[in-house]
């Protein structure tokens, strides 16, 4: 059972409700949109251990530093436990966030202690900025697909989405400026490897995203969990970097203009189970969000935030993403190789340069959320993609994540759900 | 630096705000009510170590089981590290979730698995509680006084407050009738030491409380941190147990009928550090504050809800507890000797049974906002007593806490406050 099996457990649809009680009458507007989904019932089928499963977004844990976490985990309540077991600040730990701000200048984001705001999980500093931002019936604008996680933070604030379609560089522009056009509120991108697509934003249409932006006054959302996961090319400038370029902030200066509210995590590179995310903005945005999470979860675990801390520190952060990437890399390869081996013709997928996810386009009228039974009969499994469309379609798509299995095992999985996909089409 | 000296930094009124720039505009209608507070400054200085401060809501670090955290911390990451950093459930760790049903089974409450929801602190339950009832403008009907992280939560999402004044036994029933009767969503109720007055509502008016909510379709959402801590007297049966039987469940029934909403924390028994709380409810409140949980944080932190289990398990928690209680009894009867020994005349003050919190009255027209200036010049402080009422009011009065400070500092600080308030009495 995890977290992001689950995270497809519910949809923004009107869907089948529990049977109307005294309770059914005292929920809010804003919980009536969160409904269960028939996707549900099926997705559990996918925990069973003999079925080899794309469809969670699970880390490996055999790339869990989990010796260096014991020996932090000692050092911590050792050298300073009755700290690490108090209540602590809302913004975070001072030492961890002084540790982010030295390892994103490493990859050109140049911010401040006071920029920083430490959340439980990239996910809460998504329902922080819906809680900050959002109005009921707001607007939202977001790729199609896109996270389901935001799909949901951003539903339970009541607002409506717009969106712009993807192509194999990342958003599409002619879609673009109609959608900035349109008010909304913010636009929310994820820039590198994009859950569920796997497709990166190209640099050309960085600069693009960046200038029209800023022409219609329309704040950007950059969400970055999988960033430094990066198997293959350059690494690309963060949209947050980009926007301080665009409005002449000179090299050596703060990386923040203003415009763009940049998300990491650590669950991608140390462990989720650790809880810790984080909001990069300007020191007014932070404000306010410390205030809003205050009265979320008073702060997130200060033990956890200690361990990450003394994990992360004296470079090893950084040793560690480069085994990740060598140990994802290869799986992605692997992925790539079975798909080209097996998968029939009319069959399309994309090209990850990095993250967990490879995206799989299957012809107009063949439906993988039938398909996933056809699949768990041959004990493989996926994620449909249409629950990522924020406004409908993609019923023709599916999401693989190739960072959990282990090659053979991807070798094995793509080899039966080929099987069923040829049968599925014909060929 | 602490939470819950934090706690009372930001409050609901039209404050002074951070000058408006593009972002000023931007946030929505809920994030303007909670505005900064001119008291954080005076806060801030309750934190100099040569203050003695009955400020905060900070469990003594003394009294954290901190060998056998540490132990338990090791055996989780040596038998299961794994697991223990991956995703998982958003209900929480299903070993800590039985755990707790024996726990609360000790205090009469019984209830299965499938009724507990585990938070990031008990925090979380009332965000989550909040999101899950609350349309913008809905009525909420509350102590007055009452906790500060409440009136947050509930203000998010655009509560109106109803309030209820209190005596030494608790909520006054003569004004609780009326504000049923003006058709809130949800009575908030903290029976059990109240912070901040450290009153206990009596059997008799849980009784009648429990009947007039019944009556008037209200249901109850009862706020339980400090129960276990009771330094004299008989516990007392929560709400949730006498809701069901006054609907005639039968003992050893399960001891939910559905009409309250229980939350207890492990913050004031184990370690706040850990952001451990849970909420209590029927099995269809629980499946949707699970969905709005994944959309708030996906889930609490895996390794901490495994080291909280662990810690706990084979009666450590219920031996653990009485420990506490004979700590914190002694600082509770230290302080209220010390206010009989030095505060003057005109002064009164509440005889809490348990918790961690004491209430003074003053005089009216004396502002303890303007005394506690005069307290830090003696280096000493407190709480001002107007932010826990919601609508306004309690300006002659504080909050002290007596969980923190040693006995002799107690006696030390009530000392210099004593003489602070005489000089401003003028006796």
């Amino acid at each position: 059972m995890s977290a992001p099996v689950l995270e497809v457990t519910t949809q923004v649809a009107a869907a089948v409700d529990a049977p109307e009680t005294a309770w059914g009458d005292r929920f809010a507007e804003r919980t009536r949109r969160v409904t269960s989904s028939a996707i549900r019932e099926l997705l559990k089928l996918t925990e069973r251990p003999d079925v080899i499963s794309f469809a969670g977004g699970l880390p490996a844990p055999e790339v869990f530093p989990l010796e260096q976490i014991q020996a932090a985990a000692r050092r911590v309540l050792e050298d300073d436990g009755a700290k690490a077991l108090q209540y602590s600040t809302t913004e975070g730990d001072p030492g961890l966030r002084e540790l982010l701000v030295r390892h994103m200048e490493r990859y050109g984001i140049r911010v401040g202690i006071e920029n920083i705001l430490i959340t439980t999980g990239a996910q809460q500093a998504l329902d922080l900025i819906a809680k900050l931002l959002l109005n009921p019936g707001d607007r939202v604008g977001m790729e199609a697909p896109t996270y389901l996680g935001a799909i949901q933070a951003f539903s339970a604030f009541e607002a409506q989405f717009l969106t712009v379609s993807m192509d194999d560089d990342g958003m599409r522009l002619d879609e673009l400026e109609a959608v900035l056009r349109s008010g909304p509120k913010f636009l929310y991108v994820l820039p590198n490897f994009q859950n569920p697509s796997g497709v990166t934003l190209s640099l050309a249409r960085r600069r693009r995203l960046v200038e029209l932006a800023a022409h219609y006054g329309v704040p950007l959302v950059e969400d970055d969990p999988y960033g430094q996961l990066r198997y293959e090319g350059e690494h690309l400038p963060p949209l947050v970097v980009l926007d301080a370029e665009y409005h002449g902030c000179a090299q050596g200066e703060r990386s923040l203009h203003g415009d763009v509210i940049y998300l990491g995590t650590l669950s991608k590179t140390l462990a989720p189970g650790l809880r810790i995310g984080y909001i990069v903005a300007p020191a007014e945005v932070i404000r306010r969000a410390v205030q809003l999470k205050q009265s979320a979860d008073l702060h997130s675990s200060t033990l956890t935030q200690r361990i990450a801390a003394e994990t992360a520190r004296g470079g090893f952060l950084d040793r560690h993403v480069r085994l990740i990437r060598a140990v994802y890399g290869a799986r992605r390869d692997a992925m790539l190789e079975a798909c080209g081996r097996h998968f029939p013709p009319g069959v399309h997928w994309t090209h990850p340069q990095g993250g967990l996810f490879l995206w799989a386009t299957l012809p107009a009228g063949v439906d993988t959320t039938e398909l996933l039974k056809d699949a768990l009969a041959q004990n493989v499994a996926f994620v449909p993609g249409a629950p990522f469309f924020p406004r409908g379609g993609g019923q023709n798509t599916m999401r693989l994540n190739f960072s959990h299995a282990t090659p053979a095992l991807i070798e094995e999985g793509i080899r039966r759900l080929g099987a069923v996909l040829a049968r599925r089409l014909g060929s």
